[in-house]
């Protein structure tokens, strides 16, 4: 009678451990849940583009014409190297530098493609996030992968999201950029 | 003796954990079969070269030129927004854009390197896919990493391998793709 | 009693259980540690620049010029196809090729970005692994995202740690890459 009631006990355990076990086995598909970022923060995104004699002020430059092929700038490509500001205001301390390069992309409407690094270069956080994808502008928001991390960033992956927050002209234009990580080590 | 067997059943239940736990400290390795992706399908990328004058029907434009390192357009770079099919006809519907850019990389052949965003946007299907690599056209297949994806595709990463389908001098060309995700979510 | 020992025992493998159980649950954060690299080497990249008439050396090109957005060569983008060897004699057997591209990006200093594609051929190993970010020229080492592979390297993902090995002017320059994987499958 003892005896069975060890076996039982042992029973449980093992019932125990088998439920463990199958959640165990698709742990990393469970760990990623798409409203519970392991970290999420908010940053501005200036882009200034150069004229030809604003040197001082400028942070973007188009490396390569529009193409003709329709009339929204198909294949005109810029490279930037733009401030990254906790709020909207562009003179605002930068926390970031985003470096890389966009180009349009569609002949029916404007629509861009971006690959750039997130730099952050401060005493309180050192490291990278690397991001690449469509910038669809028909959309309100919409997501680019970002790819990897270094440093205080080691291994990263994520989204983040676009949105238009203004836009003057060719000249300058301001995008608020939401970036959620998913993984974080 | 009963003691002893009991204790002997908790020995037993102990040594599994350590079997099971040993398996587990290994998951994120053993998740990923190649042979066994989450999700695969096939589409077929169909880019038509902007020669100039046929807007209506050119889906990609190039905007650097050719370097002159060699004879196989080394540095010619192409934006292009391309449409993605179930079948090898590239007017049959388009079931998602690829939007992104290639350009040529070997003095002695050609050979290319792609980086580019598969945008779906059906009432069955939205997000993206981002994925970037080599397309070593010397080799019957390559495979280009799926770094990344958004909406649908939520954080997932794969593999894409190109095939050329087929090659009508400089205007148009089809490459097969079949794209399988490792990591879904 | 003896039930009571019984039951003690199997408390004590629950416990042990529970123990491991937290452990696992956070498995994908503890099991990437940035000084246990699961594959490391070290490469060194020669890029000798094509000045018009020297293809047979060359091994990249510009294929857009710089913008005048600053004096440290803002926006001018190189494609490259460049031999990787072990030690720093660029003529050495090459063990990969390093296909992709670069430009400048900043108006203060020179600033670089880089996405390519490491491609190995041999008999011993096949594969790729796909790497992007920015190459901090200000910083002794630089960290690049590696968010890819292929082939032997299917499914990997690390870091890649640039240092600059030598700079003769804008002819020639070598980087120590210093690969390391964190997923390894």
């Amino acid at each position: 009678m003892r005896n069975l009631v060890a076996h039982k006990s042992c029973f449980l355990v093992l019932l125990l451990l088998l439920l463990f076990t199958s959640q165990f086995s698709s742990a990393t598909k469970k760990t990623l849940n798409r409203d519970q970022p392991c970290k999420r923060f908010v940053l501005y995104f200036h882009d200034i583009l150069f004229g030809g004699n604003d040197v001082a002020n400028a942070t973007s430059a188009a490396v390569a014409n529009e193409t003709g092929l329709g009339n929204f700038k198909f294949g005109k490509l810029f490279v930037f190297d733009d401030p990254m500001t906790k709020d909207k205001n562009y003179l605002s301390p930068a926390v970031a530098r985003a470096q890389g390069f966009y180009f349009y992309d569609m002949k029916s409407d404007y629509n861009a493609w971006f690959a750039y690094t997130l730099v952050f270069n401060s005493t309180k956080l050192k490291g990278t996030l690397n991001i690449m994808g469509a910038d669809i502008m028909a959309a309100q928001t919409r997501d680019l992968s970002i790819v990897g991390g270094t440093g205080d960033f080691f291994m990263a992956r994520g989204i983040t999201t676009f949105e238009t927050d203004t836009f003057q002209g060719a000249k300058y234009f301001r995008l608020k950029m939401d970036i959620k990580l998913y993984e974080c080590y």
